[in-house]
């Protein structure tokens, strides 16, 4: 209701109304008409079809595939049309990417996952003038089967993942049709974010992509970032597996907040309460202290922490690391920066192809590293800092502009996008923390960075149960809360260090990315738990 | 305060009060003479040792290992202790697991994880009196570091893993100090059942494991269990990977409990609530839609069910599949069913040690599977338990004791451990089931048994927005709450089917073990929410 129609009805307004009404009326037969019209077109149409289409049997609309039969019929991947393919009769399963009616001809792209191709249907002897009808009002992302012969193409296909072939349609048949209205177009979604506002043209905003995100992970840009960030799991186990780790499941439901109870999550359990992990760290040690001696762990981690930034999530998933060493948590750094040296090196070698779809719409530059990893303590960190003009403190943590600002100048100086940052003032370390013997200012702890932020946070631990009690008492925690974790400790600990990787941040960091939603199937942060 | 006590003071009970004083005074004093007798013995020993031990610096306890220094010596460990290296004086570390002395000989016997070798001290030109009586007093499960010569032994020695090599001792330093007192032993904790009970010797009960965990773990059985289940996951992504499948992370805090809010754990989620996903389903559909295809993941999953049973967990570890298909759901069972075979081989080929390990304590027929796997129609098991004398009705679901006969009578006649169960009624399963084209009281669905128990539950799922919400309306969901997976289907959906895998189930049946909790590392229930 509009303001004016509240200020009560006056004649006047009243004759605006029945104005108003009979536009309606008009309006709605008008319509009415439209419909009957389209309607008999549609019947005629139909009618047409069913007569006088020679080609009636070679499109249409499938059943829902319900396993009525085990057909015999292989389907070719989009991406495996080459031009060796030529001439071969295929079926090709796909999603209508774009469809366009020229004349007697219709253009299609059709998609599957990262990869495109042409195909072209064309009135005569296979197809009629009612089936190239049909194919140009599919509607885009439907998803079809279609059987064509494979023809190369003199000039480059540009638009297309698949360049030198195209694909000539004999059938045509609907497997899943999608609505006409996509809540966004896959194009828009691609596009680079500075080319939407010169040429005027769509770019998707974050929360739009997320809200439809089975369809926004459906672009290229998705499809190459979690196949990658796939790759990366894979690449952190595998090496693992290599050196003798062991993998452990740890519990996410806990009974007690190890760390004093500040940003956890509270679970209802039967008749009483429960928190979720904040990491597995407990566990992990527990394994130490149970002879595993190099574990690690896949698995989501639990931060009720407000932080709406770019790189704060309140669930993401953490690659955790625990090993015991034997002399000296060295050991543990360079078993560490390993690992992230063979994941940057697998990632370089076995997704050039995700990393350059990425590149198109990111771009950014290639990810350095060294070999072996650059190691700085925190005193030359600052040292290099106050160099640069920042005035902080010998013990003071590094903000995150401080964070930022040290990758630039390590990259200028060595060249390198990844570099461990060792021995942290003990008083920005928590309390299980093990403090450096030759100077109790500071500690055997260390940061690991990409291209600036922090990925990796980590420390040899106390093994000792009574400096554990010590340290834990000095940093205010109840006692009473943590006996299980320190009683860990009082059968015989071999001394052991570890540490906790950031899954969604090594791809966004890798990548160049600059939000970590980015690289989050479904992220939750604290204004979103949806889809 | 006892009972007597409290009733008031009597004169007997005045006297026998102070007798009581009397005797508690003289026993403290007996107890400071002791300690002071005491003290002046170690006292004198300390002096002994000081002035005239020729080995003092060959043994001690070391400082806390705190990263002092870049030790450069080699540790050998247990397990790579064989003849090849008789005659070599080396350095390992390893636990305490027996000390025995005998004369002026020392014997230990030292662990790590699963391997034992035996290790001599005896005075005389190495090892000073002093020296070995050190070694007697270690208290076991301290972790030591101990220079020796590797000596080939004659007769093998039956009690440890090295059979054919013993250590000459020459030094002796501890690196962790166990508290003497253990709330467990280890030799009884691998005490097979029957036997403790035959000759009187403990065994020990699950809780006191559970509540000692980070010893019960040391245990030659629990490291033989975990070593192999790490194993599982890793045969099972591997198996994936090769078949072109893309691991995704699902979020496991969710804002609505998509199958009625049963059995769902919830989460205070800054100024709301959420929920604990009870599986990746919604998830991996979303992927699939999303055009990834073949996805997996590997992670908790919650369930608030107050089920106390052998094989419920309220947080579990699922293995999970969701795969778009062709034609028919069969491709993707015969997908995960191979997944599962490839799991079996590798466990069998790769693992024999660990399974030769739990069979000590653990007795158990070696586990049998076919090539290709035993599919059968829930209709012919109905069948075959009617012929073996159970009543059930056509639309009935397994009862627990049916599925275990069923498997028992499966094994018979196949010869199998290992099977599929295909078409189970549409009314037991799940409001988006894929009901059987030919039959609409039965469904595409199925489930996969390990020795007669429930492995793995899937099906084809509905996905057709038009029929998703035909089939939730008839089982009265609410449609508003499962909005958001309904239209996941609109924009065009393959079709495609998956399941879910325990992978404390898989673990637990593989090796013929009794409770699931044997195959969590910290299992949790509606009793048990530590360590």
């Amino acid at each position: 209701m509009t303001k004016e129609n509240v200020q009560g009805a006056g004649e006047e307004e009243q004759q605006a109304q029945s104005k108003k009404a009979l536009k309606k009326q008009q309006k709605e037969a008008e319509k009415a008409a439209k419909k009957a019209e389209k309607q008999a077109k549609l019947a005629a149409e139909q009618q047409e079809t069913d007569e006088d289409d020679f080609a009636k049997d070679r499109y249409g609309i499938c059943p829902m595939v319900q396993s009525q039969q085990k057909l015999d019929r292989a389907l070719v991947r989009v991406q495996d049309l080459t031009p060796e393919k030529a001439e071969q009769q295929i079926w090709v399963r796909a999603r209508i990417h774009t469809s366009r009616a020229k004349g007697k001809q219709c253009f299609l792209v059709l998609r599957h996952q990262q990869f495109t191709v042409q195909a072209l249907l064309a009135v005569g002897d296979r197809a009629s003038k009612q089936m190239v009808k049909f194919a140009a009002n599919l509607t885009k992302e439907s998803i079809i089967d279609v059987e064509a012969v494979v023809k190369k193409v003199e000039q480059k296909i540009e638009s297309c993942s698949q360049q030198d072939v195209e694909l000539h349609v004999e059938r045509i048949f609907v497997i899943s049709q999608s609505e006409p209205r996509l809540p966004l177009q896959l194009e828009d979604a691609v596009r680079p974010e500075g080319e939407g506002d010169e040429e005027g043209r769509a770019t998707v905003n974050q929360d739009t992509r997320l809200d439809n995100r089975v369809i926004d992970l459906r672009t290229t840009t998705s499809q190459a970032i979690f196949r990658l960030q796939s790759g990366v799991c894979q690449l952190f186990r595998d090496t693992l597996i290599n050196k003798g780790f062991v993998e452990i499941q740890t519990p996410k439901i806990i009974s007690a907040a190890s760390e004093g109870g500040a940003n956890v999550f509270t679970v209802s359990y039967f008749k009483t309460s429960a928190y979720l992990a904040q990491s597995p760290q407990l566990y992990k040690q527990m394994c130490i202290c149970a002879d595993f001696d190099k574990v690690f762990c896949v698995g989501p981690v639990f931060r009720a922490e407000d932080s709406n930034t770019h790189r704060h999530l309140t669930e993401f998933v953490g690659l955790d690391i625990e090993m015991a060493f034997n002399y000296h948590y060295h050991e543990v750094i360079d078993s560490i920066t390993d690992t992230m040296v063979q994941i940057f090196k697998g990632l370089r070698d076995r997704f050039q192809t995700e990393i350059q779809t990425v590149n198109k719409q990111y771009p950014s530059e290639p990810f350095k590293f060294l070999e072996p990893t650059l190691r700085l303590e925190y005193k030359e960190g600052v040292a290099m800092l106050r160099a640069a003009g920042v005035e902080m403190g010998d013990e003071e943590d590094l903000s995150t502009p401080n964070e930022k600002l040290l990758g630039r100048l390590v990259k200028e100086k060595y060249d390198t996008d990844f570099y461990v940052l060792d021995k942290y003032p003990l008083a920005v370390r928590p309390f299980y923390t093990m403090p450096d013997p030759n100077n109790p200012k500071y500690s055997n702890s260390y940061d690991m960075f990409m291209r600036g932020e922090e990925i990796l946070s980590g420390a040899q631990r106390v093994h000792d149960a009574q400096l554990l009690t010590e340290r834990a008492m000095h940093h205010g925690i109840d006692l009473e809360k943590i006996k299980a974790y320190i009683d860990s400790f009082r059968y015989g600990a071999p001394p052991h260090a570890g540490g906790g990787i950031g899954l969604e941040r090594v791809t966004m960091l890798y990548l160049g990315l600059h939000n970590v939603r980015q690289t989050s199937m479904f992220p939750r942060d604290p204004k979103r738990l949806t889809p």
